[in-house]
Parts: structure tokens; sequence; C-alpha cells
């Protein structure tokens, strides 16, 4: 309840410090007068730009990145007309474009199963103040993670998943995805595949962690596959998730030192603190409009 | 004789490659407008925006940085040009800035003692193309590395530098460093203290290498000090020569893992290898042009 | 309720695989014959060595130390024995020496302050069944941590702490230590100053979390001092405590890294997460027994 | 030439320190007794430990390995006989064992392509006394490194590989090899594929450098496509060589951090600087025989 009561605190004082804050990130074929433009347009509507980070694939004319923080006067009242006047731009350019004001957070599913440790890694971040999101909902195919998801007031779905129900309990996750009007999807080392169908209604939003250092050891028990083969080092990739298994855009890896002495059971445990901390921080980046999907690659800023 | 060709080569690839490529360092203070009017500039004069990276230390109106790589059509004719034109809106904003062609590549002097590593680390990474710099002389108070850059085809002066003869010494140095054009002085573990008048010369252009973690172990014998004292990682630092011993703008560091295992002999070893690669990467990030002073600090585009 | 009864159920778990399990831990003067003798004990009462680590800080006859663990059936009934047998080699050979039977878990207290995250890191390892300790108390100067720390069945004291009641507040913690039969002290971002009294009650049992890369940045405030100074790379130290100020023997050091981009409270948040794992890592090597101390340094086998 | 004689020196120097030093490798299946009996026949004929790893896969009876250095008055004359007298312990035990007497330096051959930067490292280090051994012959198919090497007064064969010629330059090879005496072959970016015939010649004797982080990037063009899948960290794997291409026996791995900006040239020439360390360690590691190979994994003491 007080923990609770912390995190809905540090996203009030966050909204307030960032009351006007907006975001614009921007994938469009690169020309001449991109920069220029946008930032014309910014003055003109009284926007600073406090931080950009802008990256051309091929300077012989490829694709063109650009991420914007801005600052503007009353950004709460402005914000719809300052995002419905820069479709001219856009359309100009032919841009891929995103604008987002920074105070409304991004709301968030988190799927998990039994294990437990990356939902816990999640949920002490948002409550530390260093996830800015709503986590509006936690489902999950078992009830070991109702009480702690439940003691911080999020609601807790217990879905039990097995291949004769799969459609139905798909229909309910989305159902409850759709109700909650959720923007992202935490796959916290949820053991279940997703369809095609629920893959392809949440494009680039559904975030993975596979507890492995892709593309080595796709697929299933990746550790006692990396003790059998022997390596020195074992890793944790995030990912966007797609229809192909453990194929998706790579947001972030780590990887930490291990040697002969470590059993399988201890690289799980090693393993448990690099997924931690690689999907906190491919889950940060994204709720921060960091991240731009290009050909199945990332690039985040 | 043939390493000395093949670095030539690579920096004729180099500029051929880049010959319409200009970058852009600017550091003035924080107002609304200034990326739209520079883009705008660079608009006009038709060079498109490759990269770009900007940072803002404080919203409120604090200082304004920013890093751009652009690409002009013909620009070794119009780059004068180009830069006097730049000259107003530069007052406008009250900029600190530098406008720089790509294929003029910096000068570079090497200053070095008896320990080599540092020395060899830069002439193997400009013999393999991945220092882009004009190495224009080595200055040693040691004749150890004679040889090596003499078969280079790079100058080598053996200048002896004791207590009593340092004026003279360093009049000898000024006056080769103006003779030969530098733009940056690397001191690649170059034990003598330099004069308040040398250092005055050349601001954050001295590029020094401590052999520690810094602030850990300022001064002399830093891995002697480092087992002692018994810590587990050792590092280094790469950073502006100020006329504070080892207090100048920190451009990198890195650190490497130790044990109780090892002697302050190989804690020396392991700590060359840090040193070549933080000292290699400072250098690169200077020619590159990525690096602005503020405040005793560096921000590194 | 249920967390608790998890790391009981592992410990438990723990106690009953190693059941015949038992741990050396030696530190001589070297001589011949110390492997021998050791060995030949321990093959006399059926013990076979598992694993074992050995080092002599001087060929030439300085200092030696050992780690072994070995498994001996029966092992329950016959350690007392075990280790009074072991005595008559222990002074013929001048020992200071250790032998623990492994399922007796340490007795650990935890003090913590303000900071919730090292305790809570601690906590989480507990229940996970990764830190083989019983947590038999936690004591702070401030109540934030009361309901955390209840809910897993752990007493918690609540003694504020002022100029005015220090000796008075540590004769009541000392006497807590010692009703609680306390092995291990873990200062988890405890912030008040032991008095050499505390201190030498509990030679190399106290393990503080210093929330800087020592012996850079020493004492207070060391984030803002690292983010003044502009390094690259902020950390964190796990030590012994001794009488003097953040100068006991160093268990484990780590870093990240960090850049211009980075407030003050971004360094305090990305090294929350070294000190973490920093201290976890430092109380589970001395909860194993791998830590010996000499000279005010760690051998970590 | 002064280089040549800075390494002959190095070595020199540490046969005459090690003038008294053993080394003893084991690997036997678990029993009790080994250590015991070990270290009473070193204690028999005057030999002191000074650093001693051991590990048990599975304390349930599985293998026994350990590694044990020694020092022995005048061990020059008395080597032989001590390593035959070790024969009745070693067959009591069933040991596969190496007892090495340190100043005989091992005599490495290093074959080559046209990348030079591994071959580069070895010679460095060897230069600078860090990499004890005798690098008696360097073979390429290429003639680019000739110079550098004959500059080294080592011998340079220059033996052009084809698919006709395979045969004829592969006995070649295994003549030359035998005619050095040659210990450790080193593949310092070979890109030539080795014979079964050549391979079961050397059992866990050849060691190779793959540019990828194994099992990622299995083959060929591994910076090619670790660009194409998006990874965020590359790496580099230094195994030894057995028939199945880049399956061997898994040395030592490392990683360096890269993102979207990076293009394949510079993942490689990234990649270049950890090929060179991943290899250098490796190939020291053997050196001092701190490796065991069991069951296609190592055990690196």
């Amino acid at each position: 309840m007080k923990k609770y009561m912390e995190a809905i605190q540090a996203i009030q004082a966050f909204q307030e410090k960032k009351k006007n804050r907006g975001r614009l990130l921007i994938n469009c074929p690169d020309q001449p007068g991109i920069v220029a433009s946008v930032s014309q347009f910014l003055l003109e509507h009284r926007a600073n730009i406090i931080e950009s980070s802008q990256y051309s694939l091929d300077p012989e004319g490829g694709d063109f990145f650009i991420r914007i923080e801005f600052e503007c006067p009353e950004l709460k009242t402005s914000f719809p007309q300052l995002k419905q006047q820069f479709e001219s731009i856009a359309d100009t350019f032919n841009m891929d474009w995103k604008m987002t004001y920074v105070p409304n957070v991004k709301k968030t599913a988190i799927l998990v199963s039994k294990e437990q440790h990356c939902l816990l890694e999640l949920l002490w971040e948002w409550q530390s103040g260093d996830l800015m999101t709503d986590i509006a909902l936690v489902i999950s195919n078992h009830e070991d993670t109702k009480e702690v998801v439940e003691s911080l007031q999020i609601p807790f779905y217990y879905l039990p998943a097995s291949k004769e129900n799969r459609a139905e309990v798909e229909a309910k996750q989305l159902q409850l995805l759709k109700e909650y009007d959720i923007d992202v999807i935490v796959l916290a080392r949820y053991m279940q595949i997703l369809t095609p169908h629920f893959v392809a209604a949440h494009p680039n939003r559904i975030i993975n962690i596979h507890h492995s250092f892709l593309p080595a050891f796709v697929g299933a028990r990746p550790y006692e596959r990396a003790y059998e083969r022997g390596v020195k080092l074992i890793g944790a990739t995030s990912h966007f998730v797609t229809n192909d298994l453990d194929e998706g855009p790579i947001i972030e890896q780590d990887i930490m030192r291990v040697d002969h002495r470590n059993s399988v059971d201890e690289l799980k445990k090693i393993g448990r603190s690099i997924e931690r901390s690689v999907l906190a921080r491919a889950v940060k980046w994204h709720l921060e409009d960091r991240i731009i999907v290009h050909q199945n690659k990332t690039i985040v800023f």
C-alpha cells in the first residue's frame, strides 16, 4: 500500500516537472531540409529543443532518424494542436513519426509465468520512481505472483494456459489489453508462445526477455545448452516480439563472466541478474521513446 | 616503409571519401532558435546533416552543446566561405564554435618517455588506418623509441630533459610544435611535468594518459599504491592537461578486474593494456571533433 | 509470509544437501608440508576434498593461504571432534584457521538507514534461496523499512540515532547483536559512524558498502563529487569496516559507465544498481567463507 | 633486431627466476587420498607448493582436476627423476597428467593469413616479455607479414595454399612443425581449413581465434552477420581446434558494446581489438599449463 503510494507520488512529481515536455521521433527518407523544417516548426511554436540525436543510415540518401525532446509553454493545452499542425511537415517529408506528451505516461501490461525475478525488478523500479509508466495490470498463467502484485494495488489476472484453451485465453488477454487501453506489453519471462494474431495486433510494442545472448541459444533451455557448450560468458537479450521466435529486433543485451565451476543452476542464478537489468533497460528506453525499429534492427537514441 | 605507405594510403582514401564532409561544434547559452538557425543556414548552403547530437545542460536556460556532421557539394572550394558566413549566426547566439573541413586531418605530436606501449598503440592504429591524423613528429627524453618511429618515416627528436635544462628543452619543444604546425599534443606516458607556460599555449589540445582510475591515485606510482590498497579493479584515465596535476577534464576511463594473486608487475602489465585502449579512444574522439570542454568536464558526442 | 516460508525452505534444502559438507580456511607462515599434513588429516578422517584453492604470497617464505571444501560421512555428528583434532596440526604450523560446518548457516544482522535498495536486494536474494544465512534482525535509525522487514517475519528494531544518544543506542545495538548471537553485520547503507569500541568487537565481521570506487571519493557525498569531477565511470566498493573511515580491506568493487548527460540523481540511480550487486556478492563470499584478510587486503578464493 | 634481443633476454631472466619451478596438471576419477598422496610425494621430494587450484566435477564421485605450481631445489637436475617417480602415484589413481619444468618454454608455431593484428599482438607480447614461449616459426599463405616476422629473427615460411595443393602444403607444414619440434600451434586468423589428419596429430594443442561470440555466428563472415542481426555486443572466442568447425573446447571469450551507428567495417575494427586480447589470453594460459580439457569443455585454473 505504502509502496503503491510512493510509486504514484513519483509519477505525479514527474508529471509536474515535465508538464511542458514533448518528444518527437521521426524516421523518413533522407533529404535536405528535414532538420531545418522541424526546428523551424518547433521555434514557431515556442518549443525549445532540450536534447536531440540524429542519425542517417547512409549519407548518399538512405534513411534519416531523429529523436527530439522539447519544452513548450502551456504544452498541456497546446499539445493536440501542435501534433495536428506537424502533420503537414510529416507529409512533406514522408515521415513515419510519433509525437508524445511526456506527462501522458504509457500504460503497461506485464505477462509473467512462474519465474518472478523480471517482474519483481520492474515493480521495484516502478516503486522507486525509476520506471515512469502506469503498470495497469499483470496477467499470469500461474498464481505465484498474485500476492505481491495485488499488494501494490495492481490488478492481477490469473489465466491458466494450456494447448487446449489457447484461443480462449488469448481472446481474454486481448480483451483485457483493450479494456485497460494498454500501450506496452512486457513479457517478463512469460513462457507461452503468442499467436501471430496477437503479435500482429501490437507491432513493436511487445518486449520480451530471452535468457541467452542471441542469436546464440535461440529457443528452449538456453542455460542448459550454454553449460553443455562450455561458454565463458552468459547473456540475456531483450527484443521486440515478432512472429519469428527470438528473431525480433534486439533492443539490449548484456553478459556476465562464468567459469567451469558454475553448475547449470548457478548459470541460471547469474543469468537472472542479467535478465533483470537488461529487460529493465529495454523497457525504460521504450517508455522514453528512445527506440526506432528499422529493418528488424533498433536504433536506440 | 611499407607500413608508412599503408598509413598514407589510408589517409588519402579517407580524404577522398570525405571530400565533402564538414563538422560543426558549438557551445553557447541556450535560447530558442539555435537549431532552427543553424539548420536553416546549412540548408541554404546545400549542406545535408548526416549526424547530429545535441544536449542542453539545463532546460531552464543553461548551456547548449551541439555537434553536427554535414555533407556539402564542392566543400573543398566552398569551405572558407561557408565558415566566414557562419560568423554572423555565431555572433547572434554568442557561440563558442569550431567548423572543420574533415579532409584536413589534424597534425599530431607525440611526446613519450621510456614506456613505449601507448606510442606503439597509436602508431599501430595509425598504420591500420584507424587514426586519421598526420603524426608529424615524436619527441622523447629517451632514445628507446627512435628506431621504430624513424622506421615509419616519422621525424624523431631526442631531447633529454632534466631539472637543469627544463627551460631550454621546453623552448626547443615549443619551437618544434610551431615549426610543424601542430594541432594536437599527445602525452603517451611522457613522464616530465609541463610548465604552465607550455600548457597555457595549448588549451584543451594536450591529451594525457594517467595510469589510474582518477581521481584515485593522483600523482606518482599509481600501480604500487593500487597494490597496497588492495583494489579489485585497476584503471586508466585520459584527460586534457591543465595546470593542476591530473585534474584536467576527463575524456575517457576504463578498468580491468584484478585479484590478490596479481603482483605490482602484473598490475602494470594489465594496466598497459587499459592505457593503450583508453588513450587511443580519447585521441580518436578528439581527432573527430567529438569533445567539448565545459567547466573542467567533457561532453563527448 | 509466503516469501518467508520460501526462504526457510531453501535454507532447509541447502542444509540437507550439504549435511556432510565442511570448510577449512587457513592462513599461516609458508613452510614445507602444510598441504601434505592437512590432506593426510582429512584423508584419515574420511573427508574427501571437493574444492580447494591455495596461494602463497611469496615463494621465498611468506604467508600461505588455503581454502578447502570437503565432504565427510556423518559430519553432523563428527564435526566437533574433527575440529578439535585439527588443533594439533594448526599448532604445528602456527595457523590462523577456521573450520566450519556448512549447514550451520551464519546469523546476520542488517543495519540500514533511509535508503532501502541494498537491504531489499539482500532480502530478495535471501527469499530466492541465493543467500544462505539466517537474517536474524534488522536495525534501523529510521522506520521506512519496518513494514517490508516485518512482512518477512524478521524482527525489526527502530533505534533513532543522534549525536546525543549515540552511546546509549550503541549499547542497545551491541546487546541485540549479542542476544541474537550474530556472526555477520551488514551495513546496507547505514549512514551512522560506528565507534571504535563497536568495530573492535567485530573484527572482519562488519561489511559495509561505500557508494564510490574507493579510494576515489572517500567520505561523504561521493556521487555529487563524481559528478563535479566529470568521471566517465562510477562505482561502488564493499569492504570490511575498520576504524579508518572507508579504509578497510576491500572485498569487491564494480563500476558502470556514465556520461555527460547523467545528472547527480541519475548517477545515484545507476549507482544503486552497482551498490546492490557489489554488496550482495561481498556478503555471499563472506557467508561461504571465501575471504581471508591479510594486511588490510583480502584474498577472495 | 633490438626487439628480438629484448624478447630473448626476458625469456632468459624468466628461466633464471623460475629455475626451480615445476607444474603438475592432473585429471582423474575422484577418490579419497589424491591430494594427500600428491602433496606427500612433493614433500618427500622437498618440493614446496606455491599455488594450487583443485576442482571436482561432482562430489558424488566424478572427475577430479588439480593444478599445482611448486618450487624444488636443484629442480633442473632432479626433474627427470621426479617425473619418473611420480608415475606410480599416477598409475594408482589412474591419472591423465602432465608435469612440466617451467624453464623449458614451449615452442610455438603461428599460422596466419592476410589479417595481421592477432599475429602482431602475439609478437608484441612476446617482445615485451609477456608471452613466455619460443616463437619458433611463422607459416603463412600470404607474404604480408614476412617483413615484420623476419625483422624479429623469426623464420617465416610462405606456403601459398589452394584447393589443388592442400595435401602437399599440409605435408610441408607437418614436416616443419616436426622439424622445429613444435608444442603449440596458434591459428592467428589463419583462414584455411585444417584436415582431420592435421588436427588429430595435435590434440588440444591447436588454438584458434574465431571472430564471433560462439556459438553465435559459427562459420564465415560473422561480423557481416552480426551487423545484419543488429546485435548490441560483438565478441570473439578462442578455442582448441577439433574436427567440428568452431565447435572445439572454448578457452576464452570476450565482448564489446556496439550500436546502430557502427558499420560492418567498424564492427571489424572493434572486433580486431577483442580478437587480439582474447587470443593472447588463451595462448598465455595454455603456455602456463592452466587449461585442462574435459568433455569438450575447458577448466581454466
